[in-house]
């Protein structure tokens, strides 16, 4: 299982993105968290956790689909416009009521759209198509067929049909059919329970003034929105402290109680690496990946603990940009699986790039971009900027990737920029 | 302002969808909730009522951006591999405290990643540029110019900067932006309040089961449920009376404590219409459209009323699939407006039909499809049904339109499929 690599110098090997990924798409299929039975009112966006069918039949009686009368359609055989047919109108449908009596040969019931078909009748004439003639007799002046302007009981979804799949994401128009058959509670996925720590002892939480020396934890707030975005339910643990058996400990608990853990700082290739420690603690199966070629992202860390089940762990870079970035490459898919969700890529457009870029070949380059609508389509104008400078990724509409192939982009090349 | 017109026989006048969108998009500027001040924790996805500027410098102080030693550039000048200079190690700068002490010309301070600029120092010689000679003396094989591998202060965001605009969308990355720069609470835009409002004599509420004759309310789910979506806050007003007096008065009660009115059912052209007597007697501007060359769809009412503020007032058909398409067409701009947001463009992508489907000329279609991925791209496959079966709308993956001058599409054209 253990796919952290080593060099001749003992380095750790970094692997190329599309390994890292991989190496992660095939660790995952082993975690996922459970179901829960929730409020329809609830649903909006929840991912079903097994095909839901209908109890019963929708409609579950023939509605007229027209303001009309409800007739017996071979009465109308022949009628037209030069040969009217004469009917009795006998009765009215009122809505929300059963209609109580028959309609017989050579009668009609007046019904409103949406009414029951009283009994007797296979079709409805649109008000269009009849003239009154007095206060209990009409002329209908066009034939119609059996069933014309009838939905028929379970003609929407019959009883026993599918509803919805599983693993579907539930959208307004799902909720209404759902509701539509008398189903007021579903089965879906569990929101994925997502912790997020972060450690440097340079940290103050982000609603404190900090003293010099020190800035505001705004990795917490990115993160944590982050995850907020993808229905992650979130438990934010603050700064905690980076020595050994404190990290390890706070790790291990939130390991346990979650069903991802992020934390960011601690695991770059420095002087100390508290996150790799830890988790070569946290036992098997261990570090996945310890570093990719990337940038800004390189040092990042993967990992899955078992703890209380198997919990997906990444020790992200404490840069904020590069912590973003490994977020968008690796936490978006595991949150996406461990939600039961297909991946819905971010939207991208191509845009024609404003300058020449340059890139490390062998290394994917991360590329944040402004947008400017121009006569010639969509340019991408790159923002230059530390990893560290968050106003960076503020100022960006979106990203490219320069690819490992690549020594860079020429200006006026095409790139396709993802939008954030 | 009384865009109503009526033809000879006193029928309301059909408009084109993009005439009635037009007058929707002139009568709006008057529309808008005001601002409020929320906590950030709470300001994901809001809307800013201003622009927003920094309060103080980010970073406050010089920080070094690799881990390495704090040098006098000066110094370096001329070292290399073959010709290193020396530096004695005079301090070393801990993460999160202001360094004490000066570094002065032949001395360096050890500095990680992060850490604060000691004073008299002016660049940084980034570790894998050094070899240790002795505990207290390194050797530097690469020359730094003054600023190398420093964040200088304000160089990410300078104090009284613009952190974020006005009416933008608060993103993650602008969260950490606005927390970084001491920034805990924002004036957003107010969500706008939207009330629901339903009308039949055959509804019952979702959770209740229907007596022969009656049918679930599904409308309020699926409104709710797109106006949730769309960042509203939505009062569910159930199914209200739909005669005269009773229903002008839920109407305008609604209308009075909320910045946006829809209700469902009533509005047809047939034998009643309360809708449109209630907004006729709301008041000016009143009635803005009413029905439009749509199909499903047709019988919309868009007015606004003088209630407590100008609210815009949604009369939309009963028919689930109309409804839905009508909130689409005309209702999320007048949200999108009201939140103060742009309005983003459902996604959508091109597709080949897969069969000949007709139009009546003079008339916008809207045509409910499946997607299938075949070898040639994306094929949209027409899912037929009447506009009260909502299952149509749960199985397909988003629409197309017909315009008004087609009379149909052909198999095999490609169609422009917006993703529901």
């Amino acid at each position: 299982m253990k796919k952290e690599m080593r060099d001749m110098l003992g380095r750790t090997r970094l692997l190329e993105v599309d390994e890292a990924i991989r190496i992660l798409a095939e660790a995952l299929p082993a975690c996922r968290p459970s179901a829960e039975e929730i409020p329809l009112s609830a649903a909006l966006h929840r991912i079903t956790a097994a095909e839901i069918t209908a109890p019963e039949d929708l409609p579950p009686f023939p509605r007229a689909t027209m303001d009309g009368y409800a007739v017996v359609a071979g009465d109308t055989f022949g009628a037209g416009e030069s040969s009217p047919c004469w009917l009795t109108v006998s009765g009215e449908v009122m809505m929300g009521s059963a209609p109580e009596g028959r309609v017989n040969s050579g009668s009609c019931w007046k019904i409103p759209t949406g009414g029951v078909l009283p009994a007797g009748a296979d079709a409805v004439v649109m008000l269009e198509k009849t003239i009154p003639v007095s206060d209990t007799m009409i002329e209908v002046i066009q034939a119609v067929g059996c069933g014309t302007d009838i939905i028929q009981p379970g003609e929407d979804v019959a009883a026993g049909a599918t509803v919805v799949p599983a693993n579907h994401r539930l959208r307004p128009q799902d909720l209404a059919l759902l509701a539509a058959v008398g189903i007021n509670s579903v089965r879906v996925r569990r929101k994925p329970r997502v912790a997020i720590l972060s450690t440097g002892d340079e940290l103050v939480p982000a609603d404190q003034t900090p003293a010099p020396g020190q800035i505001r934890d705004i990795n917490s707030i990115a993160l944590t929105a982050l995850a907020a975005e993808l229905g992650a339910e979130v438990s934010s643990c603050g700064i905690v402290d980076d020595r050994d058996e404190a990290f390890l400990s706070a790790l291990s608990a939130a390991a346990a109680a979650n069903d991802l853990v992020l934390f960011s700082g601690g695991s770059s290739v420095g002087t100390r690496d508290p996150g790799e420690r830890a988790l070569k603690r946290l036992g098997p199966p261990g570090i996945l990946v310890h570093g990719v070629k990337l940038k800004p992202g390189k040092p990042v860390l993967i990992a899955i603990a078992e703890q209380n089940g198997l919990t997906p762990i990444f020790g992200l870079p404490g840069h904020p940009v590069s912590a973003m970035v490994c977020f968008e490459l690796f936490v978006r898919p595991t949150l996406a699986h461990l939600a039961g969700a297909p991946l819905l890529p971010r939207p991208s457009l191509p845009a024609r790039l404003s300058e020449n870029i340059n890139s490390a070949p062998g290394r994917r380059d991360v590329v944040r971009v402004r947008l400017s609508n121009e006569d010639d389509g969509w340019h991408a104008i790159p923002i230059h900027g530390r990893s560290g400078a968050i106003s960076t990724l503020s100022r960006a509409c979106g990203w490219f990737f320069i690819d490992e192939a690549a020594q860079g982009v020429a200006a006026g090349e095409m790139v396709d920029v993802i939008l954030l």
